[in-house]
């Protein structure tokens, strides 16, 4: 007897069966914010559905309740105003474990049902998600549509699909009969139960709440465990909508709703509490290498998954085609003021210059013309604001300001401030782009999260791609690019990243970009380098969060 | 076109995933001695094979030799003499690291068929294997032969049918081609390599220095990674037989021999030393607590995949087989003198005894009975020096003291000196049998290794469930048992078994035993409480052993 859900869902499910086996482009929500897909009425519901959030208490019947908490500010400058619930951790981690009983006895099918109608239902909420998401990350609106909600929800999907794929393969039972020469056989049946390790925590980031939040989220919850999210502090409230219609479902399909609770507070010491509870036994971590280190060092009882900081870094050696190699990485440069973790921050070119088809390009031309052509790309103030978006954190801000100050290397490109007419208090800035020698390592060598990119003069191509290999061995990345047009270059970048293990993009210059992941295709991050020890999606992420329980007996 | 060796063992590859997929009975090696398999001379040859290495310095052409060392002490008194290559550290290291790329480039088909040969080359090698495990651990020579050479093999095919699946069901490459509406579509070419983490260290225990050594070897080895095997200093032999038969084959194929080699020192430094090297990725131990929680704690490096000490233990409520059970007791009790890792330590009965179907047995009743049926089993001397073999080590002759001095509880059965007449130095010891009650907890609540095991006076099967419970989740266990007649019973201990996470044998009465573990069938250990932190094996226990590493352009 199969879950209704399950049922309901077995064309999507068995198609990113498909996608996870092949890797190839597939999506099961549309990204485009369509009518036609999502309603003639969603844009205006959803910004309704946003707005009826703001200045209000975003009640979630959680246990524990002590008080109400809110603080998020919006880097667009409008006043939210919403308070959440701010619950006692004790409380909220007894409710999980109670409630993870009838979430084990559901089975892999049920759970796999359930938490695809839960990514159903979040697809409905996208225009209510992207304005929660834009309006707390400082994201662009087309960027908040897409990264937080159907491209989120993608990631999400994927990681449901590959426990499924992980937990349907334990069967859940057999015989077990060896011969015994000439006597009867030994026979004994055994049963294989799926049992989710404990309570998982996932702790979202103030730039991508939802898009680095689901693989974890639905990973610990599809296979068999609780789940407390603890979104970053500015970043709430498209954790709160998350959680809040994650509930709605689960106590549709009689489930304790207290699985799946959302952990509020203005306290440090709350948050350490938590994650180092002995009941919690995973931990889904975005965000800075103090917080992180901290967590991978602290909570020795959990399995930490994490994404820390790294240096993305691109490889220039030579191009056929130098405009549009610019034009991709202006855009590159310029997508969410590059407060992405896959933005490249030092682009490495050889100290002669570099081939293309249009001549060859000195160094400080390869400077004046990316600079020229970031300037050309964000001439235009709608696309400016559009691509942009606003400054997310005041640390981000000063970095800038730093930036700017040239004590991090030559200014190519200054970062302007931007008035953004429909959100006069926005904060918008502009990229800054700075050169440097390869020796200036202080300048480049850390994560300098932000607009803030280096254009780093190498002796040649052969030492670029050891400086490359060098910096994301031990400071991690990413992402990492080459522009070549030579094989022999290409593969000895190849070789390099297998080595320092990091995703490559070679010669973009059309529609993709280095720091675009596409889920079900792009793994993002590869577990193998310092700036992430996991990977969305694949096994390694969901094979260690649930347990295979045996029992055997004599039949 | 397919690597010829996996070709070859196509076949078996194939059962073996059918295997892995049911968890039924399978078996690809046989675990009989039979001259049918093995050939009619392969006794007196594997015999020969053995005393051939005996007094003899057992070259393997490793670099950065520097010495040469062993002091193997047998159990069974014979004079090994055998002397091992002591190497420098950091050559094994880099020639580890160098000798991975080839591995790497051999692919996933390449890696599974080498290492299924080498696999069929030490089944080839099984009787020299079982009079080396025999010799070094003390353990009877049929178990050596079983659980050293065919059962370990299994094991080790085990692993590398996990690593196969995983590593299979990632595509070598994809085309991504993304719909542009009216556009034509964004087509990328994607490749996806296959890379090994880095060096895998193996360190093995003296007991099981092939069962224990072969599924972290293997699983390191198939998923592209040099492996260091670092035996225990009392059980080299089996370890180094193996090291080079795996070198001889990978020589074969064209590939370094150096991606595994043998690592023997007397000294604990260069122990620490290569474990916690930047270069080693993964370490796979089964040993005690002290060193596997040092392991743990030092190598943050590299993944630790650990087995470690526990209180496995058994419920005993009621049964409808009072003498069959208590001759499945006494046979698991007795098994190679209890010095296995699910062995079972505490057995639980209610203060007011059991029902059984001859009648009510007291507690008092049970212990004597079960007592009667341990010296009744081992009465003739030629089942009990094959059953119980030799003690393995001089700290487990002395806790057999300890317990036998009555510090630890009431002996309701001392273990008793036997003399073998084949070999008259060797330390054969019966089990110890002792009473005590659940408030006793500093007695029987750790693991005390080897034939020593405590009959534990609890309320009713209610707290010995619970006990049980507790002791698993706290201190470990990698098998736990009940009897009972009572479905009821036997649910609450399931259920238990969930929440503390371990394997449940329930009601064995026959030719299985609580301490058996049947590769392909049963997991061994869940990874899910604190004796072991993986299970062999499962897709946990593969898929962080390789990341994938993907490049991307137009096409």
């Amino acid at each position: 007897m199969s879950h209704p859900l399950f049922e309901k869902h077995r064309a999507t499910l068995e198609n990113a069966l498909k996608a996870i086996q092949t890797r190839g482009y597939w999506a099961a929500y549309n990204e485009m914010p369509s009518p036609k897909t999502y309603g003639e009425t969603a844009p205006e519901d959803g910004k309704r559905a946003f707005e009826a959030h703001l200045g209000q208490n975003f009640d979630l019947a959680q246990p524990g309740q002590a008080a109400w908490h809110g603080a998020e500010q919006s880097p667009f400058g409008i006043a939210l105003n919403v308070q959440y619930p701010v619950c006692d951790v004790q409380a909220l981690i007894d409710a999980g474990q109670r409630a993870m009983q009838a979430w084990q006895a559901v089975g892999c099918e049920g759970r796999t049902g359930i938490c695809i109608e839960i990514l159903d239902r979040l697809n409905k909420q996208s225009f209510e998600l992207a304005h929660a998401v834009m309006m707390t990350t400082g994201q662009g609106w087309m960027m908040a549509f897409q990264a937080g909600a159907p491209h989120a929800q993608e990631r999400g999907l994927e990681a449901v699909t590959y426990a499924y794929r992980e937990q349907s393969f334990v069967p859940a039972e057999t015989i077990w009969e060896k011969p015994q020469g000439k006597n009867p056989p030994l026979v004994m049946k055994k049963h294989f139960e799926l049992v989710g390790r404990g309570v998982g925590v996932v702790v979202g980031c103030g730039t991508f709440p939802t898009w680095n939040t689901y693989p974890g989220l639905f990973a610990a919850l599809a296979t068999g465990n609780a789940v407390i999210v603890k979104p970053h502090s500015n970043a709430i409230l498209p954790a709160a909508i998350t959680v809040r219609t994650i509930r709605t479902v689960l106590a549709e399909n009689g489930i304790d709703p207290n699985l799946v609770t959302l952990c509020v507070s203005d306290k440090r010491e709350t948050t350490q509490q938590l994650v180092t509870d002995s009941a919690v036994k995973s931990i889904d971590f975005t965000g800075g290498n103090v917080f992180g280190q901290w967590l991978i060092d602290n909570c020795r009882q959990a399995q930490v998954y994490a994404e820390l900081a790294g240096v993305n870094n691109i490889v220039i050696d030579s191009t056929d085609a130098y405009k549009p190699m610019l034009r991709n990485l202006a855009f590159t440069l310029s997508l969410y003021s590059g407060q992405m973790c896959t933005t490249s921050q030092a682009l490495f070119v050889p100290a002669n210059g570099i081939e293309t088809e249009d001549g060859h390009k000195s160094y400080d031309e390869f400077c004046a013309d990316l600079a020229r052509a970031v300037e050309g790309f964000l001439s235009k103030p709608e696309v400016a604001h559009a691509v942009l978006g606003a400054i997310q954190s005041t640390d981000t801000l000063t970095r800038i300001e730093e930036a700017d100050s040239g004590a991090l290397g030559r200014v190519i490109l200054a970062s302007k401030k931007l008035d953004n007419p429909e959100f006069p208090q926005a904060e918008v800035r502009t990229p800054i782009l700075l050169a440097c020698d390869a020796t200036d390592e202080k300048s480049y060598m850390e994560e300098r999260f932000g607009p803030i990119s280096f254009i780093v003069k190498v002796t040649d191509t052969a030492a670029a791609i050891a400086l490359s290999e060098r910096i994301i061995a031990t400071h991690g990345a990413l992402t990492a690019g080459i522009y070549s047009t030579k094989p022999e270059v290409i593969d000895a970048m190849t070789a390099a990243t297998w080595r320092s293990k990091v995703a490559l993009s070679i010669n973009l210059t059309g529609g993709v970009f280095v720091n675009q992941s596409s889920a079900f295709s792009d793994y993002h991050g590869t577990g193998g380098n310092p700036a992430a020890n996991a990977s969305y999606s694949d096994s390694a992420f969901v094979a260690n969060r649930f347990r295979v329980i045996q029992r055997r007996y004599h039949v």
